[in-house]
């Protein structure tokens, strides 16, 4: 990869990071049966280098808690600043473990939880920076790597009895046949998704009705709702959304965690009638066993299991794909360390003949996992065949380069990077707490002001 | 049980929380082959109470970090502070899910990392507390509780699959038969131990003789000695020790996490000959089917597997047990979300027959796990048969009522509380970066003072 600045100029100068909320919690917008008030936030990056570009990158979380994130953000920041980011991008596999295995730090996390998520931020910074330096997006400066240096963005620490860095290069060398007519079918067509939008938990069936009607106008045949609350509430929403998507369109269900693992097998054998495709987060996020027990059980009714959003590593990953315990592969842009990381899901997803079917609809999440999912229709799985990517139309608005969708489709980005640069005015209006909305709602008495109570 | 103060004068007040940290990089005290350099650190928590009375408790970190699992106990202190002790107490672990399940905060856990380290930090103060209230040290607080008020205190979530709650009330009233005999056994000879003081990977050869023998002459019998950096140079170590030690004590060995899954089997194979009881945290600590695949195969060779200091919570640790994964379970009292979420391993691992041994050595661990286990001995398992808590001989002096050890058994603490008060003293100089102690090293540029570097 070429670079027309100096080495001197691609030195990383700053590293800041906000807290932005958005007050999503006012309409039930993302409740579901474990978050029943998120307020859709992250913790956002941006990353300086001499010559006065930046990256932005973000992880994403429900309100509560993000300054810890941005906490974690600074520490790490320490091991950022100063770095020349092509020496980065040239071993990025060996500066992310420089991140995730740092001595000391390591122990609050290993790779999960807060230190994790900060670490997602920032990774997700460079990678936008990246883009924005070689004038692709993230896309497609992955799809135009060779496969020696993609792989060397990656750590397979723990992964060798599942995949190894020889194993994915021949996987990355096949991806490379036919990669041209697939980017010309991408550009033309883009990539499919489903959507959330009219399933969440707090939804009057009105809102149901009015948003599923208007999502199929649009093109949407693959619909996901929220259930795991209460079973007999759960047949009537899923009768009525079957009333009115019919019964030749997708539907998904998502359970969020809430059920013990004898529990989901029950309350799934009597939601089976309804044909759902998958059932997303039966149980615990951690519980591969328990995940591999459900699946065992509800193949025979033909429901996959689908999970990955709160999965925290490669790691957990690998356990899930080697038991059998998910038949779709959720990654999340902003959850595991990166897009570093998820690449090595992918990787391992693909060996194992899972497909893949991202998270989003967090903020800024449906920005991030296009790209992914399209470098892997272009230059991995070759196919976007029963795979969809998540979409909801939550936040998009304050992004600069908002992912678009068409027919059901995620339209390929045609900007340099990671599509994560937010808006002037949304940094204005929601920086938390002292963006000019939240300043706002405070002194309306909509939510209280953190900087009067706090101890 | 019984209170002899007033509702109001059990409300708390106040939670404080410190940043303290000991610089044991400067000795190689504690240095592994994954944590080369650590500073043995702890968040301390201090929640107060309306009738003046103090608890105090902790969570173990290495240094660099600590600022944001203080942060974490922060954000998490509104959910404590102007509760009644006494109404936690009653229904604790309907509690201990406020904490852990939050709508909103759960997001960036869940229940592991950052978030549960301040979780544990902030239960564990509430645990010494309600022994200084009642007056007793925590394994017999513990122990005295009927069956019925003990699994009040534990959240079964996503366990129900491995342990019920009413098969967790069967095992503890059996629990009860022969208890009083134990409390004086226990009280009379203490709990049998095992040291780790000779064995860190930093250590020469001559320091590790001084050391061996030094606990030998202790009355010590087992020994554990870190392993992973170099196979030559392990099996140089192995034979140094076993030669000062002989072979009719125990050896144990400990990886922390550097191998692959067939490369600690390879690893371990070539190390056999040692006779090591158990090897600890071969690989990653969140791969249980690895460790598990890891046991199978060192098991006719007469070795355990031994891990859990960084399992992460509750569902990660029923899957060891379920896989097999695991031959001696190593809770660690800092990790997952404190007593509450331990008794519940302990209850699983007790069901399962699996060998609970503590991860202690960290700040305080010893001083807190001294009570779990010798609970589990005198109210759960009924027996030490086999079973050593770790104790290595670090940063006791600091406390108020450190741990006692002799001829290799932790005696019974006496006094009320979880043993985790530090001295006025030791906050004075270790609180970081504002205690003396860290001013004097900033000056004579032992360290740098991060006051000045930090961004």
């Amino acid at each position: 990869m070429s670079y027309t600045h100096t080495r001197e100029s691609l030195k990383i100068v700053s590293l800041d990071v906000k807290d932005v909320r958005f007050p999503t919690s006012l309409h039930a917008d993302g409740s579901d049966a474990m978050h029943t008030d998120p307020d859709y936030s992250c913790a956002y990056v941006t990353i300086e280098i001499q010559a006065g570009i930046e990256g932005y990158g973000l992880t994403f979380t429900l309100g509560r808690g993000t300054e810890i994130v941005v906490q974690a953000v600074k520490t790490l920041s320490s091991l950022i600043v100063g770095q020349v980011v092509t020496d980065i991008y040239k071993e990025f596999g060996t500066f992310w473990r420089t991140l995730t295995s740092e001595s000391q730090l390591r122990w609050i996390g290993p790779e999960k939880g807060v230190t994790h998520l900060a670490t997602a931020a920032i990774i997700n910074a460079l990678w936008d920076l990246w883009g924005r330096l070689v004038k692709k997006p993230v896309w497609q400066l992955l799809a135009d790597m060779d496969p020696e240096q993609l792989v060397a963005c990656i750590d397979f620490r723990y992964l060798s009895n599942v995949i190894t860095k020889e194993e994915a290069l021949q996987m990355l060398r096949k991806g490379q046949e036919g990669k041209e007519e697939r980017v010309n079918k991408l550009l033309e067509k883009g990539y499919p998704c489903y959507t959330t939008q009219a399933g969440w938990l707090g939804y009057s069936n009105e809102k149901i009705n009015q948003l599923a009607q208007k999502y199929m106008d649009k093109g949407f045949n693959a619909f996901k709702v929220k259930v795991g609350k209460n079973l007999y509430e759960d047949i009537k929403r899923l009768e009525f959304i079957r009333n009115i998507i019919g019964w030749k369109r997708t539907l998904m269900v998502d359970a969020n965690q809430v059920w013990e693992v004898q529990e989901a097998i029950d309350w799934m054998q009597q939601l089976a009638h309804f044909k759902p495709l998958w059932i997303e987060e039966p149980t615990s996020p951690d519980d591969v066993l328990g995940h591999a027990q459900i699946a065992r059980t509800l193949k025979p009714l033909g429901i996959g299991v689908a999970t990955g959003e709160m999965c925290c590593n490669r790691v957990l990953f690998k356990q899930f794909l080697q038991a059998e315990a998910l038949q779709f592969c959720q990654i999340d842009s902003a959850r595991i360390g990166g897009v570093n990381e998820i690449l090595s899901v992918y990787l391992m997803a693909h060996k194992l003949g899972v497909k893949v079917c991202p998270h989003a609809g967090g903020v800024g999440l449906c920005e991030m996992v296009q790209h992914l999912q399209m470098w892997d229709y272009v230059a991995l799985s070759g196919s976007s065949e029963g795979k969809y990517v998540e979409y909801i139309d939550q936040q998009h608005e304050h992004f600069v380069y908002p992912c678009i969708v068409e027919n059901a489709h995620y339209l390929a980005p045609r900007e340099p990077g990671y599509s994560t640069e937010f808006k002037k005015e949304a940094l204005e209006n929601y920086v938390y707490p002292n963006g000019k909305e939240w300043e706002s709602m405070f002194e309306k008495g909509i939510f209280s002001d953190p900087r009067k109570t706090r101890i």
